[in-house]
């Protein structure tokens, strides 16, 4: 219990997330409505958008109309997702949006091949040749990201040992460009961790990298989700991906397996209740999460907006304090 | 990690309060159908039907057909719910059910007003009354349950030293019918559990009754569910309470909040992804829980039914095994 870290750092990627895989359309004006009211929750990081093809992610056709439509807010960095170098000049067109770029691989080559049509070399490259980019365009390259550290579906289970080798060749390659990366973000892409699996894999990563700060980013496929969090707080773990109401599964056949990101309001319950603060307020974050239900339509996976924070129960309690 | 226990035993209680809660109507032969494909899992104990008065259940009017009709198999415990003595006769009038007498308590003088129109001190008299009646009848009385354990709507958070006070008094009241309690079951009943206060909680009853096996019975009101069980599996709790697909939860409007149990399926996956023996075949299960969504006609909450187990997946892996 002692490595429970006082504070985390939350990352909510709900917007992005959830309006890429929603099958829509969504009215540009509800997209920002829900990030206007997630930027006054607390929370200090929002990816509010995807420029990537309209074509191939109609959910995002009107990115730039949410990025120029909402409200900025000192001390909250709205950023985006982009693919590639077309992505990232679309983004550097837009005015206030919060710039940093992010190397990433994975331990699974089969994985690779099939999402990218690259193998680990030929990744390399390609990582290198980004960081050239992110330097040109004077955006600072601080996060390295690891898909599938946790299990892949076509290779199955992931020695951490792999996970550590990939990124020792991924970080070395930001080296070599004289890039210092601050961030190792491990994600659960198919949703194959445990708690278990969290603490061989961040070990593995700490034990390598002990100055280096780990987020986890963790996909709640087979409801392990705020476990694996839980395992990742016990470790002393202070920086998460999350998506407000759960946004980004998706509630329709054929989908149903593709879950997205653990649940930000349910994160935060378990936090605050555990004197971990968030810097959230639980209750607006609820409100945001009714909201996006209200938006996409149909039923989200979150819990805690169904069941209630605990706060108004506790002003309500009639008895005394408990006894110590 | 060390504490984590090599096999932990799951009380399946789906059926029960699934049918309870439901809108239904829903087919005796179908109830059924649920049982007896439960029964085929490995799971060792399933609540099956709940023999409580009709006009306040009417999801268990049939309670008694239900009990007829499903097949029964060795090594594996059928039993019910009763509330009072009628109850208790017509469970003894059946044939092949599992019989235990449990006693019970709550932190909350407040909840149990509201619940049953006792104080404690009439509720340790009704208490020892119910155990004369097991006694007369036979029924050995094994278990003593304690709700609310671990925070209560009506007075706010309990301290663990509270639930050790209560705890004392029901047990008490049992040694003075002669009877040796074996399983202590600590319910979440209202969903404020997480895993800081599991542990705070099982390590105050652990330390006062070294002993005893403790039991959990968690609600995943806010979606701490399946971090509770693993709060509680580091501690070497080894038996859980918990509903296929999660029934129990209803999803519409008004019963929003009142979630079911942790999904078993959700808590074998974890459990069984990180070495502990469960005795249940989850991929059986898995098709147990898409069987309890036909039934009922709608989505229930459970993951690992929509993501699907890892074997299948782990069986096709092209790639070599992970290097150590």
């Amino acid at each position: 219990m002692s490595d429970l870290p006082a504070h985390v750092d939350i990352q909510e990627e709900g917007p992005r997330e959830g309006f890429q895989i929603e099958p829509g359309p969504i009215a540009t004006a509800r997209k920002i409505e829900l990030i206007d009211a997630l930027t006054e929750t607390g929370l200090k990081k929002i990816q509010v958008a995807s420029l990537v093809n309209p074509n191939r992610v109609p959910g995002w056709a009107d990115a730039e109309d949410v990025i120029k439509g909402f409200k900025r807010k000192d001390g909250v960095a709205h950023h985006v997702l982009w693919l590639n170098e077309k992505g990232l000049h679309r983004a550097l067109a837009c005015d206030g949006l919060y710039m940093f770029g992010s190397i990433s691989t994975t331990t699974s080559e089969t994985f690779m091949r099939m999402n990218t049509n690259r193998g680990f070399a030929e990744n390399v490259r390609v990582q290198k040749n980004q960081i050239a980019i992110y330097k040109e365009n004077g955006v600072p390259v601080t996060r390295a990201s690891i898909m599938t550290a946790f299990g892949c579906n076509f290779e199955g289970d992931i020695a951490p040992a792999r996970v550590v080798e990939r990124l020792e060749e991924l970080l070395g390659a930001a080296e070599e460009e004289g890039v210092d990366i601050e961030i190792i973000s491990l994600a659960d892409t198919v949703g194959w961790a445990t708690p278990r699996s969290v603490k061989q894999v961040v070990g593995a990563v700490r034990d390598r990298w002990p100055d280096k700060r780990i987020c986890l980013h963790l996909h709640d496929t087979r409801g392990c989700g705020v476990a694996n969090v839980y395992a990742g707080l016990e470790l002393g773990v202070d920086l998460y991906d999350s998506s407000v109401a759960g946004l980004g599964g998706c509630p329709f056949a054929g989908h149903k397996g593709a879950a997205g990101n653990v649940c930000t309001e349910d994160m935060v319950f378990m936090c605050e209740e555990m004197g971990i603060d968030t810097g959230v307020d639980l209750e607006k974050l609820i409100e945001c999460a009714r909201l996006a239900e209200d938006i996409v339509g149909h039923d989200l996976p979150g819990k805690v907006m169904r069941g209630g924070a605990l706060s108004a129960l506790r002003r309500e309690a009639k008895a005394k304090p408990a006894q110590a």
